[in-house]
């Protein structure tokens, strides 16, 4: 068989070196053999042929966003870099679907549907860089999954490449359909794994008229949470910052966001302001409406960037039931005070998903693993889960062994062996 | 082992008749050799055990109100009746979750979340005598799902028997949660096939304020459904009835809709009336608006009934991407007209799902199925599916095979034999 399969690809040291590790910074030994530049779906089959022939593992990767090293890629491997495959290939406002290669970019599919007055709902932080497919394989959230839900909520059906090259139609091109198990669940969320995505079909959501954007300031992160526990209806965002990301987002953007309060609550809706008025009025501290909401939301989407100032973010991933927010960021604040170190918390309120930011200390390295280890034990005891949207990759494998019990495990390790029998998806992440 | 692993069970004769089919109507050979009547989850696992150590097949079963023959029993088989597990464990007004046993009737749970000012969102037509774990065995739809998705958009997570009797629990008590792979959607729609349901945690929402329910009667249906087309936003219902439909309700509530209009679209909305009213007050022949939902939708409810009253109904369940929808419609009148059998339609039309409803003429039964043969070609040629929310049960296997990419089928049967390798959950139903 030709090199590769015949897939076009680059061994140039300065293209394997970029494609070694993603935005987790993790690393495993050593760097990929090669890097795969597939132009379609019958390149990716080529691929796969190719790596069940050699045995050869495959390291699918879009853009590299992924949070947990699930695209890190060491010796040994090959990737298979999916970002040139970026046409959207249809988009229907009448059908309020569109088809995509999974290297379009998020944002750049949410501004083509808008063009049709849809939207693309999710809408993680990174979707200015991250690829749909890339968001496939992590399940990715968002701020407005409040309203929407997350990634798998707005994909109908795929197409993928399995391991052994074969090319399967999975779920419908229809809002609904239950005919056979729910292979394109599977996939959503499977890391590269259990498959290559190379086209999905997605659903559009109406823009929603009128959207009202309030920004309150608390005393502390349970008032807020406890106001926004009175706001009627669904909210479209609901997100929090803590006294520590607003600290970080003022050095950043020369705001004084903390000198109003230590929480920010910025509430989203389309309807109902009055009710979220009258919900957070009483304990606000300081209260702002806006019809402008990229305005009030640009602090929060301004926070990463503005925590990595501080330095190497280790960027965390719980959910909990909603009712247990308050618990979890005051625990998470003892957790930042006991090692000494500083977390910055985010949450996506309204799902009770919160993203605890430690930042690393490199002359104490064991602090920022430690007071991880503590914030996913945080989770479990609380009811809830050591990841709600960015998945378990490599670094939270042996928590995954700690969420999920051993028959469940079990099952998890049958589905791999069914869809990979000769483990050449990317191994050594998930499970 | 005792009898039945010393699960409850009955032989009687009226028991056991009354547990060979469902709503479908549909029978297998023979009739179940008894029916095991679990009264929590430890019977449920002994019965599995004794399943799988004396090889013996297992049907299980709600309330029975399966439309495919999900639920037939026949010789040979023994019946795990879980309508008798109907506890509403518990309800969480601040989490919007409650946790369930499979037993419990739908519209139950729906009447519970109220209490709290909360919803059960999916509401099959059945849904005051349909089961929680049923609706999650098929991933039942209903009216409401145009805003709310299908049943397994509502389940965060559950709790199942395994075939050889272990439990294991899935997915999370949170809103987000991305660790493993999905099994949580696997078992939903499952039909049974790949283990028991015996709990499950699901999501309540709030209930929107300010209900508004339009009903408007168009000429023809496909005049409905172009300017349902032009409604912005996201409607909560959007439901279609054409003009056999019609006649029906008119025949059995003593209205007289049919001759308003040949179809009646009623859509119900919680907020942007004005821009429903100006989609469709220009091609509407009459149009009503009321605060009393219940009222318009009465019709819309009686449909069902109604049509009984004509003869032995064929529900069938095709989805169609929504922009197809009026070709469908116009198909489906071709295909009664051909056969010369009523089929009355009605659809939720913001999905593009359509129930032809076949009136079955005992005397022509190669009628009926030659109908409902055609409609399923319909579905797939426009693009579409064989079933959208009622699921495969035994009517519609053949049509799967049609419906799936034999890649897909193989997968499809390796999840069957890693869930069930004895084959003995639910045999011969979905593969």
């Amino acid at each position: 068989m030709t090199e590769f399969g015949g897939v076009p690809f680059s061994t140039e040291d300065a293209v394997l070196d970029s494609r070694r590790t993603d935005r987790s910074g993790s690393l495993v030994e050593g760097r990929p053999e090669a890097v795969l530049l597939p132009r379609d779906a019958a390149d990716v089959a080529k691929a796969l042929r190719w790596a069940t022939s050699t045995g050869t593992p495959i390291v699918p990767r879009g853009a590299g966003t992924s949070l947990t090293g699930a695209s890190t890629a060491g010796t040994g491997t090959v990737v298979l870099d999916l970002s040139g495959m970026n046409r959207i290939v249809s988009l229907s406002a009448a059908d309020a679907t569109a088809v995509v290669e999974p290297g379009v970019i998020t944002a750049d599919l949410d501004r083509a549907a808008a063009t049709a007055g849809l939207r693309y709902a999710p809408d993680p932080a990174s979707h200015e860089i991250s690829t749909i497919g890339g968001n496939i394989a992590t399940n990715a959230g968002g701020l407005r999954c409040a309203k929407y839900g997350v990634t798998r909520d707005s994909v109908l059906g795929l197409s993928v490449i399995l391991a052994d090259g074969t090319r399967i139609e999975t779920g419908t091109r229809t809002f609904k359909g239950v005919a056979g198990y729910d292979l394109t669940g599977l996939f959503v969320g499977s890391e590269g794994t259990l498959g290559v995505v190379v086209a999905a079909t997605v659903r559009l959501r109406p823009i929603p008229a009128g959207l009202t954007t309030i920004a309150a300031s608390f005393t502390d992160a349970a008032a807020a949470c406890t106001a926004l526990a009175g706001v009627p209806g669904q909210p479209v965002i609901a997100e929090l910052l803590d006294a520590a990301a607003l600290s970080a987002v003022d050095a950043y953007l020369g705001t004084s966001l903390a000198a109003r309060g230590s929480a920010l609550l910025i509430v989203q809706v389309s309807s109902g302001v009055d009710g979220v008025l009258s919900a957070l009025r009483p304990t606000a501290v300081s209260l702002e409406v806006s019809s402008d909401g990229d305005a009030l939301l640009h602090a929060r989407r301004s926070a990463l960037p503005a925590i990595e100032q501080l330095g190497r973010p280790l960027i965390e991933d719980i959910a909990v039931p909603r009712s247990r927010l308050p618990e979890a960021i005051t625990a998470i604040a003892d957790i930042a005070a006991r090692w000494q170190i500083p977390i910055c918390t985010l949450a996506h309120a309204a799902d009770g998903n919160l993203h605890p930011i430690i930042v690393d200390d490199p002359s104490r390295p064991a602090a920022a693993a430690s007071a991880a280890d503590e914030i996913f034990a945080l989770a479990l005891k609380l009811g809830g889960t050591i990841t709600g949207e960015h998945g378990i990759g490599t670094l939270k494998r042996e928590w995954l062994t700690r969420e999920l019990d051993p028959a469940n495990l079990t099952l998890q390790r049958g589905l791999k062996s069914l869809f990979d029998p000769n483990g050449i998806l990317n191994p050594g992440k998930v499970l």
